[in-house]
């Protein structure tokens, strides 16, 4: 039987135009996060199941993850996430020096209906930093957030980093006379607030909570600063209040005008339990969010041991690469960079040792050589070179071996720069 | 219940610390693959069964490697090895410049039992050139493997590449009297040489090939060149022999003295068809090879299509870093790197604002900066840079915001280099 020439549905399979795309991604966001003092660490793809039956919820863990049982018996799942697997080993270091500022690049796995934007295996960014209570820490993410969107040169107009508390919710909502059930039960429908037209929102509300409390979460979903009446007037004096308006007012001495308070922010994740924040695309191209997290207060506690606040957040790598290609801003040149610096031909077979040491020579000095590999004759490792998009050609021919002198053309036929073979590498260089 | 805070065994997890003893290796490596034009990819972690029961055999496929249903009712397997995707990927591509120059860094998942240097979850670098049948790809192959030991300054006294061929054991044994499925037998035989006492292999592969064939397994076995007298009796004159000896010719040409010829190198993967390699220590610190690979001619032919040849090799990471470790290969600095070139310290709470500013200009500068978020005092922010490992430290107190003029201190207390605001970047970068 022939084997299917396609890949699973969803999987990540990037020939290396596609990978050189994600690799400029992934390198600029690690320069921004690096930028900080953040160090990669790495967990494992495959974990017992039950890390994410205690963590991310059952629908996550069981219904969109893939699980199944392994040789000895036991359950385990392919990472629908990583944030339970840093916690695990948070948990499980010794000594460790706070606060901790990890990120990582995980290859996550989700059983769902593939879409734009939404694969069944996605590269994905996590950034955290545990072992502080001190919205300092948020600060230092939101201008993680910033950079990475520098890095790639997005305008501010772009993208906006909306932010709001669990906390804040659950106090407010609590002052307007919601019971913690209801505020449980209310959390849901405000997360989905922007996913239906705001009228049908408000009566869906209305109908599942009762007139009373279905006016309150509008009420409070209407909120779009921290300062507003109808926040004061039901949690006015909470801690909560004060965290979130000492926060709004850190973001604003500091200057991040891309982050603004949005109560329709909630997250699904069961563990958030403080600041949320999504970052997103402004104009209509992008409808998912391209990066998610909050703090944690209860992570690393639930393995037993001391407790550790953190607070994070995933970015998917292919949903910032589509919000980048949809204003253009991943440079053409990057799909097509040719695979070397230099073409190195030989004039006839009587070359291509010499060739092949010379090769060797420049690639001792830094400097990347294709040469041929198939016996091919010089107009043939022309046209090869010229297919690769590699336009710098070097042809070695009885003279240059008998001269020490060459000619780096930029293409075949056209003028090009005389060396000597000592200062090849630095033409090239 | 608590979950547990230990990862499933023989998975890859990594603290930092250890991520960038990989980092080291995998930038090497990708290094040393780039200079010759290698481009890379990326395949799935997770692929229909049937790709590799099609391609790697049985064993491999359906006992070592981690496969289930998927939710569709689907046998899938997480990949126990790459390249029957990598073929899957050349059969399923439109246009491609051939010689493919292709590498990747696939993370490899094999239900085993866990022992030194091998894991159930192991990162892999594979290499590969497809396209041509000439044995100057194997050439190109072996010299990158030359450039991956320098790039870590390994001695060429600490390694061997060994290699052989497939085809030469088939037309030698052939011509020593072995049917098609004598050599079939013998082969798995030969690949067992090493695995135990000469004496007792001996005994052994007479007493299972009897003893006229056996004998013939034994003198093959022994023949250390392509030029032994033995060889050239029994397939003198054949493709076969005139493959190994140019091949042997041209890596004497290129001075690749860690090759060596060696019929005992057979490689368990059913897909190699030709010249087959090791590169394994000299020394008896690390028995599993390093890096085994060949020539395969048939594999993308499989998916239907057109036939491509290639050549390429899986090395196993942890391997490799075991190797380097054992010689004292890997400089202690890398594991325990500071995060960040300096720490910017606020004097009191009032200097924070201006901390935070400076740190951004820093960083926009190509400096990492890491800066309390926790609101420590000065003292325990030196604690803090002391631990992480930073040694360059610039307090920030009322006098710097002042006069905008700053004091570089290599740790706490010591003496330092004075300098204003706008050179800061200067001197630490």
């Amino acid at each position: 039987m022939i084997p299917s020439r396609q890949p699973l549905k969803g999987m990540r399979e990037l020939y290396p135009p596609e990978k050189r795309v994600e690799e400029h991604i992934v390198d600029g966001i690690r320069g921004a996060g690096a930028a900080y003092g953040f160090e990669e660490y790495e967990a494992p793809v495959l974990e017992p199941l039950e890390l994410f039956l205690a963590k991310s919820g059952t629908e996550l863990a069981r219904e969109q993850s893939y699980n199944f049982l392994d040789k000895g018996g036991r359950e385990i799942a392919l990472r629908p996430e990583l944030t339970p697997s840093l916690a695990r080993m948070i948990a499980a270091a010794g000594e460790l020096v706070l606060p901790v500022r990890w990120m990582s690049f995980p290859d996550c796995f989700r059983y769902e209906k593939p879409q734009r934007g939404r694969v069944r295996e996605f590269l994905q960014f996590n950034l955290d930093v545990l072992g502080t209570d001190d919205p300092s820490a948020e600060l230092e993410v939101f201008l993680v957030l910033r950079r990475i969107m520098r890095t790639f040169a997005v305008p501010e107009t772009h993208y906006r980093i909306r932010y709001s508390s669990r906390t804040l919710a659950s106090a407010a909502l609590g002052g307007a006379g919601l019971g913690p059930e209801e505020i449980a039960r209310a959390l849901p429908l405000i997360d989905r607030r922007d996913k239906m037209p705001g009228s049908d929102w408000e009566s869906w509300v209305v109908e599942t909570l009762g007139p009373e409390h279905g006016a309150a979460v509008v009420e409070y979903s209407r909120c779009d600063s921290p300062d507003s009446r109808w926040l004061e007037r039901v949690a006015g004096g909470t801690t909560a209040m004060e965290e979130i308006r000492r926060f709004s007012g850190m973001l604003a001495r500091t200057g991040i005008d891309t982050a603004a308070f949005d109560p329709g922010v909630v997250r699904g994740l069961d563990y958030y339990t403080g600041i949320v924040f999504e970052l997103s695309d402004t104009g209509s191209g992008n409808r998912r969010a391209i990066c998610g997290g909050g703090r944690y207060d209860d992570l690393v506690g639930l393995f037993g041991g001391r407790r550790i606040s953190g607070v994070g957040f995933g970015l998917g790598i292919l949903t910032l690469q589509l919000f980048l290609e949809t204003y253009g801003l991943i440079p053409a040149g990057i799909a097509s960079r040719p695979p070397a610096d230099v073409f190195l031909a030989a004039f006839s077979e009587e070359q291509r040792g010499f060739v092949l040491r010379l090769a060797e020579d420049l690639r001792d000095a830094g400097v990347s050589v294709e040469t041929d590999v198939s016996g091919r004759g010089l107009r043939k490792q022309f046209t090869l070179a010229e297919k690769r998009g590699i336009d710098r050609i070097v042809v070695i021919g009885p003279e240059e071996t008998a001269t020490g002198r060459v000619t780096v053309r930029c293409g075949a036929g056209r003028e090009g720069i005389e060396t000597d073979l000592a200062s090849l590498a630095g033409v090239l260089g």
